[in-house]
């Protein structure tokens, strides 16, 4: 609920004045004891709050999902076991969950999508990642265009796709393993480049250190970085750089 | 030289054709031997080349920065020594140094600067990094706003500072030590925010490992990261940006 | 049983001199082959002795808490698996246990607490830390206020709760990820600040160690640290200086 | 200058109104483009302002300790190379210097050391960092007593002193290494101890990691930590907890 | 079987010429292709064939210790499951096995014991790693003394034990987290120390690396280390010391 | 299908005009979506196409062996679970599965195989890494030779074997621990030596990189290393060479 | 000096029966004391003796050097300072000299060059290895062909030479930073790589650790790696591949 | 001066009461503030002290090896640079020094030398551990056999000389890159072995680290590991096993 919808309730009394009270006093942050809920994110940054599920216990995910459910307000719960959606589809209506993803939803308007980011990957193990960020993305309004499996040691894959990578208004790089996709995008691109490094890999690729590395000291230009396995992230730096340059 | 005025003075004779059967012969890029100087890289990518100088040899930057000269075209030498630039200004008129930002530069042509990117830093003993970004940004064409000092444990300072920090289509956060002036900026500003550790500290700082993993690790949203004293990268990246936003 | 009790009881008769040469053979400690339990612990140090559950097999843990059943003193086991309590409930009485903690406890006397350690968390997922430290603090004889979720990614709810963390003697700052709170609490308030860096995180959080980097390189002053997850070393350290200022 | 003597002096006219209204303008912090000095902090915190010399420049640090000089406050900086002071010194009255705490001081007022530090070295190779402790802390304040070469691997000269170093408050224990000595102190003593690791040694010891790795990973109760060779934090840490006894 | 004893059941016929010649075919070592076996070993190095069971396919097992078994020769199966256990002794008889220590052996022959070496570990958590080292020392030929949980953190039950410690030949230190038993001990006797780190611990002791780092750097004399977990390779330093010093 | 048995069957009739477009549709690469095929590889690269198995989804799998099953195209897939196997069994002719090496391959044309590859362990716990090179080397049409459990430690099993390596033109040398194995090789022989670190080991083996260290320090000549475990690597490399030289 | 050389002097009296003796005497290794000459190496392996200069103090380097000179045997100093050619030069005739290799070669017998060996760099800052690599190559009697500064950022660059590097029996893909060029070429071309991280880079390259992560972890076949600079160990590696293609 | 000394020369007045009196004071140990002396240490270990000079300040140093040198007693300075031996040389008679291997020492009897150890190195690079450790046990009083160079790139050298090896009571096996010497000599002898990884090599060598975890993670029995270039500690470890293996 916007600010401007709660008291135009209030002013035709859809709303009473005891529920407009104990609705301010929430009005900042409320406060869960375990947790304190910023119900104004949306209004302060512009996209809505998001919940890190991972290593949470059930009923603080259950008091968290019903309060912005309560309130009518869209929230996002990422890193979240299927066991997580279970538990929580059973008292809250209307959670949808996407498995690789690990991504719970909980949205009460849909919008048309604006602008374009092109979500690229090295290989086809890199997509529990990329689908994190694609559904982030699509999640906080903005259109998605996925290039998979589009690694650098066949670069004809790569090639052949460029000229749509190119529409994009920012470009997520994935990739695990020697993560050298990003640098040879941002050597044909000339848009904003996010770069995930994934955990794919073994041996050296220490769990995605070594695509990390690979990532910060490219010697290419334009190119940014996340944490591994970071999709998430990716998708709001990206999303806040779309916005921004549709809105213009 | 971009490609319209190349043929332009083709046609009107005030290049020959053999001078222009020269200048094409290295259209692409230029075979010093020892390096490939990409000429068509302004009109390809937006911004003129970059020149790593830190362990290059004397002759081989003499080669690289007198083709750049003889070709009227601008560029800009990073990580550059006061000897290098000593050495080079001896051969090849019209260089400028920045002995904090260490950085050379050769510019052909001044335009009005765009947009505008917020640097912020720290401490003061990050100004090397941060001098190095803006320096970049301003010869990428970019208009900067310094906020230097404002790090997290007198938060005083950034609270006064933000209102102005808030008009920046982007920011560059710059700290060593523990690094969290980014997540701090992150939670206040709606912008999109490029995230430099610095190598200032000492024992566990472990030359900016610390506050780099600090800026990897965040818990807020909207921060991507570039290398350690990477002041040249982050800039790179913010232009993009601002330029993108500033054309819409 | 403190010294003067074990004499009275001598002299009283309630304690045999026969008992009391068995009791005063184990006077220093007692000698169990595998582990050598010290008895004079509060006596020496002021705090009941404490047991590190975790990797000790069953029959050494009986014999532990069993020795110490049997001398009538209070002792704590950390780090105790919800299998081991209920191994052991069952030859001990008087046990108690907290899941999420993973505390057991044995305890023989009741005293008002004293002081107030302030106990702040970052995130809802410190919790387990959080715990660890707060019932580690209680049973030492601390009171104990709790300020959970107050992460520096949303300040306003850091800052809404400072004055009341400001009455503590002492406070445990605990925060995953990229650990940042201990650092901007000890610029808002002063007094001393004993910081635990926790291993919720995923990627370069490295199993907290990005959150340790952050708390040991932080530019702010006031902070020391224990070792990740340590809830328990940080209320100990707590409890020391609380009790000594109330003491005084 | 404290608030009320400021508020005396525009009574009784020994400041003017207008100086009174520059002397505001800088209350909260002064900005001096590349730093933000904090006036307040004395007042906010209970001691005078910290300057980390190393890595800034000449220029910086003149108006810093010039700003602090004119202001007639105290301030301390650390890290500072005898070439920084020799520097200063001829610019500004008054400063102090210690060549092996790496110690500049400028001091308005001098009042009666309270209370008691411990200040134990393992070796007589970490006395750089010692004395940067103590010479930390008696600028704010404390008494100190100093216990060096007293490591583990001679036991007897440690038990030696074991009662001298009981009636400190706190104790700061300093070991590069092994770093053993804060857990056997922590053994024997019923303080709170600030356990600082220093470069010392070679090898694995891996510029002072192994020895703070030794003194986090300890089964001993009571001991927190600082940064490796941070005497400097170890002293304002128990500065606060010994002020904080001897005021109760 | 030893070489006189061959020959000698050659001489009288007790072993046939066809026999003889099967067994000097493998006199080397016996080629099972997937493994090499080491019969000479007692006969070269003085203590029997061990083998590292961990990772080997059940298959191979049965080859390797049926091979020892079949020539009648000792062997010692180190860090071996209870399964694998299980699975060997349905096919091979007179094997034994220790949980704790995760020891199978198969012995022909059993001699007093020579010398003495004590075995000390810092706490109970460590005995898994204590008891590899005394079963192998026992089953090489070694006297065995067991000082357990004598950690530095309560030195008084390492005083108390130090009389009969130094009685020994060598002595093997056993310590996870921060590991300075070694040093302390080093300190208060005069004979070779074998330092073993354990993967006891949490946090920053990083599965023993703390414990390891600590025990290479020490500052007192006569420690040398193996690596983490390793009773069994100490326990072979320590019977290779011991024997010699009861030969000669 | 090779090109030239592709166009004989449009001469012929045997594939119809319509069937030829959509197979000349898929020449490049087959895109799946999640994943992009490429069935020139052997062409291009003189092997066929290998399929990392390990964290791809079924669907996915399923997809990639179907496609080239359909085309007739051999294709190896590494790091196959035997859930993995079996799911693709029900679906998929013709496909063998060796679990040791963990490996499924699909294969339509069998060769006599060519040169000779030394494949060398230093323990019998290497296998794993082994089978996998030496299947790999087998399918790619290297005739293979193995020497298993030759390790440095017995250097007699080693010797004993030697010239039968010094046959071979190209020799993978296998280890983990301390991984000496490639070292001592080099010194023995005079042929190119692939070496590959193994996970084999505990402690301070760290996975392997203890291992791949040495290999990479080595003193010796003639040696270049593959990530930990990549037993498929190193056989890939070696039969690059081994195909040139019987080529020539 | 050969063998065959050898015997035939003997024969025909140009060697002395007691020169002869001498001569034998040091047939295997000549003993210095301080270090131990391969005189046979050449016959052994193929090619002369390489000396690691770095490190070694003046007089040990006379004594090598001249105990070659001596002999009349062809050899390489690499790593060898300035200073150190230098101060040899003035002892020992025919010694050359690259400061930009720091190799010093004592050569008796020139052959022509056989085979070819591409030589590819990222930048042109990895020179100091290339050459390394060049030089040795060419010492060792192979043909090498240069290709320099043609990293991934400017792919270009690269492609416009990928004919001419196909032409090598076996490339070595020498890179700094993100070190991606390697991987790039493997899926270029279908010759054997030797892959040579660089020290080249700042913050996170690690002094060539996050290449050589990216080389070993590569997604593409056919590159085994050699340490950090080690264009030497490169170039030897290559050299015997070259030759037994040539051979052949 | 040794206990009895001291009493005889009481009784027979050469010393007087007064002045045994102000020996005694110090007898435990000297305190001389920054540094506390250990006059004992011969009595209670059987060595003399000795002081580890890098670091200490000339003045610290001066007051050390004064007290020893008025008391008559021995000792050993390591890591001494050549300016601290010159600057203690002007001021205290007696005192040698070798710079290969940076120590000072002080000695007042000599003894014939007992038993053998062997100290071999992997090359000629290894010699600065190598002749710390050979000295400080000649100092000690053992005999040493130097075996220099026997590298296992070249096993021949080893195999020459290993029968003398053999003859040592205790092996120090020093050695840097790969450090594979340890291994192989272990496989080759039956006496203890102290393992020395020294900082000999570059890149992945990481300043000794690679040959300390080679020579931890050895799969040989019989050797133990002490720090890297820790010559004087491998020296006193061998040295006590020397000595005990003498005077049984």
């Amino acid at each position: 609920m916007k600010d401007r919808e709660f008291l135009e309730k209030i002013k035709n009394g859809s709303i009473s004045i005891d529920e407009g009270l104990a609705y301010l006093k929430d009005y900042n942050f409320k406060d869960l004891g375990v947790a304190k809920l910023d119900f104004q994110r949306e209004q302060r940054r512009g996209f809505p709050e998001t919940i890190f599920c991972q290593g949470k216990d059930d009923q603080t995910l259950v008091e968290i999902f019903g309060a912005f459910y309560d309130r009518g307000q869209s929230v996002l719960g990422t890193r979240a076991s299927l066991d997580q959606y279970k538990m929580l589809k059973e008292k809250i209506p209307n959670l949808s969950y996407n498995k690789l993803a690990r991504i719970i939803s909980l949205s009460f308007e849909k919008k048309d999508p604006i602008g374009k980011i092109a979500i690229c990957t090295g290989g086809s193990a890199d997509l529990f990642v990329a689908e994190e960020a694609a559904l982030t993305a699509e999640f906080f309004g903005a259109r998605v265009d996925r290039f998979y499996d589009v690694g650098v040691s066949g670069l004809h894959r790569l090639i052949n796709k460029i000229e749509s990578i190119r529409q994009a208004n920012v470009i997520i790089a994935i990739a695990g393993m020697e993560g050298a996709l990003a640098t040879v995008i941002a050597g044909l691109v000339d848009k904003p480049i996010i770069a995930v490094p994934t955990s794919v890999g073994y041996g050296v690729s220490l769990g995605g250190i070594s695509a990390l590395l690979t990532m910060l000291s490219t010697c290419a230009e334009g190119i940014s970085v996340v944490n591994i396995d970071n999709g998430y992230g990716a998708a709001y730096a990206a999303c806040q750089i779309n916005r921004l340059m549709e809105e213009k």
